[in-house]
């Protein structure tokens, strides 16, 4: 049984799927009081009021934290450094910070150079469960609900702010797991961020031909799950990529490698190595989806 | 309204999710009086026996199809020459004949080669329906419902074959359509072939890595949905690759050039172009199922 916490004034900054979704489930668990959004835009932030997502909506990042005792900042990677130093001057002492970035080394260097002080009640978190919609409208309580949430925390973060954060995640519905940082974003390179990338280049590659059209047209179930994630943010995912760089230049190489194999098999027409190829990848996935099943 | 047909004796060589959906959709549109499966094991023989797909099995092609009055050749497309050939001499000189293969300049060589004067009576399909599942324990009477089949017939093809085996595809439920065989496999190595050798590639790449179970199990829908049709018939796709060599090397060219355009732009950090792949990405993909939900 997870420890419950209580949120008096909850700060959200960045009211989309990721952060709309942390607030209506903790909305939904009860086990906050009033929370106040932060966005770039009126639109998203009227979305976010107008859904009961947020009670309130300030425009200044820095004035919305004052009195706050939990912070999500759950911005694209590409601004948290920014959203960090504007707010660090105005945290009380007690507050706790999370995160919501799919790359933690980089948000985790950001905090310390940004937060001063407050960094020991920083807690690195990454939420394992995007979709391709994004946005307030998109935001649900039950986003979290089964899935996990890593947190990646450092040797300077407090016993206290770890224990909140993870009661918070929890609240949410999530099972939380600990990773170390560089290793998570080893993980995620592979598992998540270079799928995006495939699939972000496949929809390209048919979008770049005269045929297009006509090549989408006679797509069918196949082609439409290989690049559904190919709808996401192109924001987020820039961000991502340009945070988690190296990582994914080496899941991109591994990746680049295997696909060479098939197509040399394919040109030289060795139908028994592409048989064999497609076999283990058959049983791979097979081995993959047994054990997610347990 | 399309044409209704009412075949005498079915025979269908190759029992699997093609095949037996196949028979399964004519008996249950009562279009068909009796079918007879010819198969490779035992065991899918007895299946589809089981299941009511057919009603007689018949090891022999060339006895199966004596009295046949339409054939539905449904093995991977590297059988099918073996088949056609076996077949030829034993068929009666009014059978239709057409095939389910994903690839149709080569099997329609085949057919010219093997099937001799029944040739003109070959009508070229292929019904886009395919699931990542196979065998006849996958196969149902509403694959084809909504799905399209397109027929690729040669000056060569006459005039009846080509009403019946269009008939017939309908009364399985199917929206028939015409393509040149060539434009068909250039179609279906970028929208069909391409994404199967991407996901079977990626799932591979990361089955190498020695962390390969752990990084499966923080894996989530993402990744799940990309490589969800690595599940797919290793035969069957190392015989389309095979069979569909040129276009498919083609294809596969075009997408590691933009692979290739990802990769340098992560390499120099250069958010601006990663942002703008992934926006027309994004867009493209929109575009497409807004197009396909008209």
């Amino acid at each position: 049984m997870p420890a419950k916490v209580k949120i008096g004034k909850l700060v959200v900054i960045g009211v989309g799927l990721i952060g709309g979704s942390f607030a209506l489930a903790l909305k939904k668990a009860r086990a906050v009081r009033h929370v106040v959004g932060v966005g770039r835009t009126r639109r998203n932030l009227a979305l976010a009021l107008g859904r009961g997502i947020v009670d309130e909506v300030v425009a200044d990042p820095g004035r919305a934290v004052r009195d706050a005792d939990f912070v999500l900042v759950a911005t694209p990677v590409g601004q948290m450094a920014e959203v960090m130093a504007r707010i660090a001057p105005d945290l009380p002492p007690h507050a706790v910070i999370t995160d919501g970035g799919s790359t933690k080394q980089d948000v985790i260097a950001h905090a310390r150079r940004c937060l001063g002080e407050h960094y020991v009640r920083f807690v690195p978190a990454h939420p394992i469960a995007g979709t391709e919609t994004s946005g307030p409208a998109a935001a649900h309580p039950a986003l979290y609900r089964g899935k996990s949430v890593i947190l990646t925390p450092q040797p300077e973060t407090g016993a206290r702010a770890l224990r909140i954060a993870r009661a918070v995640w929890q609240q949410c519905g999530a099972r939380v797991v600990r990773l170390d940082a560089r290793e998570h974003d080893a993980i995620f390179a592979a598992v998540s961020h270079l799928p995006h990338v495939v699939a972000f280049a496949l929809v390209n590659a048919l979008a770049r031909r005269p045929d297009a059209r006509k090549l989408f047209g006679f797509s069918g179930g196949g082609l439409r799950d290989t690049v559904r994630i190919a709808g996401s943010s192109p924001e987020m995912w820039r961000d991502i990529c340009l945070a988690n760089r190296e990582a994914l230049l080496a899941a991109l190489e591994g990746y680049a490698a295997e696909l060479g194999r098939v197509r040399a098999a394919i040109e030289r027409g060795d139908g028994a190595a592409l048989g064999a190829m497609f076999e283990n990848a058959r049983a791979a996935r097979s081995r993959w989806l047994l054990g997610k099943r347990r």
